[in-house]
C-alpha cells in the first residue's frame, strides 16, 4: 500500500511537506499541493478523500472489445489516470467497469448506473454499434463520452481532441513537403470517431485543393484487408504519403510498405494518429498527431463534474498537435 | 461605491456572512461563498482581490460595431457578467476594451496587448472581415473568442453554443408539428457563426429528409432586403415555418409578416435564435433557441483560464435549449 513516505520519496520533497499537501495547509504553494495529489493519486494512495461528505461514485466504463488500459502503453491508460488525478482529490470514488455488449443488451445504461449508485459516467470505446450508444440519446444520468458525440441529450457531454485541426495539421504538412497524392487509411467507420476523422481528412484536402477519390482512401474492420487490399492499391495508383486513422494501423503500414520493397520516407511518407508509446519507437519514429491523453482525462473529469452541476457542457474539444519524427519526408522525385 | 451593507440586503443576509464568504472563512459553506462572490460582482463590489499578487489584466475585446454590453437587454450584458463573475474572484482585474476596424488596423492584435499588460483577451462579436481574425491565426497571446473558431493555433480556444443542435432541435420540433417547408431567414453570412448556424440548418433539414433550396434560404446583411426580398419570396412559395439566424431579425419577421396579412403562428410559424430578453415580450412572444449566455461568460473565463495555464482547450460548446413560446404551432390546413 501506497504511503506518504512513498509520495515523499518520489517527488523529492519532505514527507512532512506531502502531508501538509495533503491537508491543505495553507503554508504549501497552490501548484505543489496539486503536484502531490497527482502523484498522490499516480501511486494509488487511497486516504485521498479530505471532507467527510457522504462518498459520491463515478463510474468509469470501458468497452472491453476496443479498450484496454491496464497498463502504461496502453491507449486509455492516461485518460484515466488524468481522471482520476482530478476526480479522486475532489472526493469522489471511482470504480473502472469493463462492458460488453452482451451486458450493455441486459441492463440499460440509466439502471445499471442507478443500480450501483453511480452519480455520472466516463465512457470511453463505444463503437456506434454498442446498445448503449441507443441510450445515451435518450439518458439521464450525466455521461461524458471519450470520441463520441450525442446530438440533443443535454444530460451528455463529448470531449475529444479538435479531429479537424488534427487532419489539417497533417495536410498541411504533407502539402508543405510537396505532397499532392495523399492516401487515407482507415479501421472500420462503425466508430464515430473514426467517421469524424475521415470526414476531417476530406475537408482538408479540399481546403488545400488536393484531389480525394475512391482511389485514394480506404476504411476496413479487418486489418488484413488494410494491409492486403488496400496499401497495395494506393502504392500502385502512385500516392506519396498516406495517413493512417491510428498509429497502430500506421505502425502496421511501415512494416507492410517496407516487405513490399518501398522505403519510408524516401519512397513513401506515412503518418499516424493519436502518438500512444510506441509510436516513438517503431522504425522509423512514426510522424503523428497527438492527442494528449492525461489532459483529455483531466477534460473528462471537468465536463462530468459540470454537468453534475447543471453546466451543460456538449462538447470540449482540446487542440491538436503534429509530432514530427522520421516517417515522413519530401515528395520523391519522380 | 457597493458596501458590504450593499451585497447583505441584496442576498438577505447579514453583514458578517457577507464579510465571513469574502475572506474565506471556514464556517461558510461553497455555495453561499459563490453566491456572495456572483452578487459582489454583479453590484460592482471592487475589493474582490483576496490574494496579495501581482494584478493580472484581462481584456474583454467587444467589436464596437457589432456588439452592445452596457444594458441588461444587450445581447452580450450577461456574458460579460457570467466572465466577470468567475475571473475577479480569481484575482484578474478585467477591463473592457471596444475596438473598431481602424483600431485594429493600427495595431496587432499581440502588440495591443503586450502594450497593455493583459495576459489574455475575450473576444466578443467579430465577424470575418475585422483584421484581428487574421492576426488570431497566429497570435501568442491567449485569446478566447466567442462564436469565433480558428483552426491551427494553440492559443486561441472558441467558446458558444452547439449550434448543430440548436438547429436540430428547431427542425425537429416544426417538423413534429408538420411542417415540410421549412425557410432559413439570415444575416450576412460574413460572420462565422451565421456560416456555422447556416450549414447546421442545411444539415438539420437534411438529418429529416426535408428539401432545401435557394427558394428556401435567404441571406442579407441588410435587414431591408431580409423583410423586403426573402420574407414574401418565402411566403408566395408557400413556406409554412421560418427560423431566423438571430431573434432580432425573427421580430422583424414576426411583424412584417402580419402587416403582410399572415398570422402568426396560424399561417406562418416562426423561430428565434439566442432567446435575447426581448423574445418573451414580442407579439406573439417568439419561440427560439436558447444560449445561457450568462454560463457561456463563465465558461469563456474557464478557457481562458486553461489557457493561461497550458491547457490547450481549442472548443468548449454548451448544449442548447428549444424555448417553446407562442409564435409556432401546428402546420396550416391547405
Amino acid at each position: 500500500m501506497t504511503t506518504i513516505q512513498d509520495i515523499a520519496d518520489k517527488m523529492n520533497v519532505s514527507k512532512s511537506t506531502v502531508s501538509k499537501a495533503l491537508n491543505d495547509a495553507p503554508d504549501i504553494s497552490e501548484t505543489l499541493r496539486k503536484q502531490v495529489l497527482e502523484t498522490a493519486v499516480a501511486l494509488g494512495y487511497t486516504k485521498l478523500r479530505r471532507y467527510k461528505k457522504p462518498v459520491k461514485k463515478i463510474c468509469i466504463i470501458t468497452e472491453k472489445e476496443n479498450i484496454q488500459y491496464e497498463e502504461p502503453h496502453h491507449f486509455a491508460y492516461d485518460i484515466l489516470l488524468g481522471f482520476r488525478q482530478m476526480a479522486e482529490p475532489a472526493g469522489f470514488d471511482i470504480e473502472i467497469v469493463p462492458v460488453d455488449v452482451q451486458m450493455q443488451r441486459n441492463q440499460r445504461y440509466d439502471v445499471f448506473m442507478l443500480e450501483h449508485d453511480y452519480v455520472g459516467a466516463f465512457a470511453i470505446g463505444f463503437s456506434l454499434n454498442d446498445p448503449w450508444i441507443q441510450d445515451f440519446k435518450t439518458s439521464h444520468t450525466p455521461a461524458v463520452l471519450f470520441d463520441n458525440y450525442i446530438i440533443g441529450n443535454p444530460s451528455t457531454a463529448y470531449v475529444g481532441i479538435d479531429n479537424d485541426e488534427g487532419m489539417e495539421l497533417a495536410v498541411s504538412y504533407l502539402a508543405g513537403l510537396g505532397h499532392r497524392k495523399i492516401a487515407y487509411l482507415s479501421g472500420s467507420l462503425g466508430s464515430q470517431i473514426l467517421q469524424i476523422r475521415h470526414a476531417a481528412f476530406l475537408r482538408a484536402m479540399h481546403q488545400h485543393g488536393l484531389k480525394t477519390s475512391s482511389d485514394s482512401t480506404g476504411c476496413s474492420y479487418y486489418l488484413s484487408e488494410c494491409m492486403e487490399k488496400h496499401l497495395p492499391r494506393f502504392l500502385e495508383k502512385g500516392m506519396t504519403a498516406i495517413i493512417c486513422s491510428q498509429d497502430t494501423l500506421a505502425n502496421s503500414a511501415l512494416i507492410q510498405c517496407q516487405q513490399l520493397g518501398y522505403k519510408v520516407p524516401e519512397d513513401i511518407s506515412i503518418i499516424g494518429f493519436d502518438d500512444i508509446p510506441i509510436a516513438a519507437y517503431t522504425s522509423p519514429p512514426l510522424t503523428t498527431v497527438r492527442q494528449d491523453r492525461l489532459e483529455l482525462g483531466k477534460s473528462g473529469f471537468f465536463a462530468l463534474s459540470s454537468l453534475l452541476n447543471s453546466i451543460s457542457i456538449s462538447t470540449f474539444l482540446l487542440h491538436a498537435q503534429l509530432i514530427e519524427r522520421k516517417s515522413t519526408g519530401e515528395v520523391p522525385v519522380t
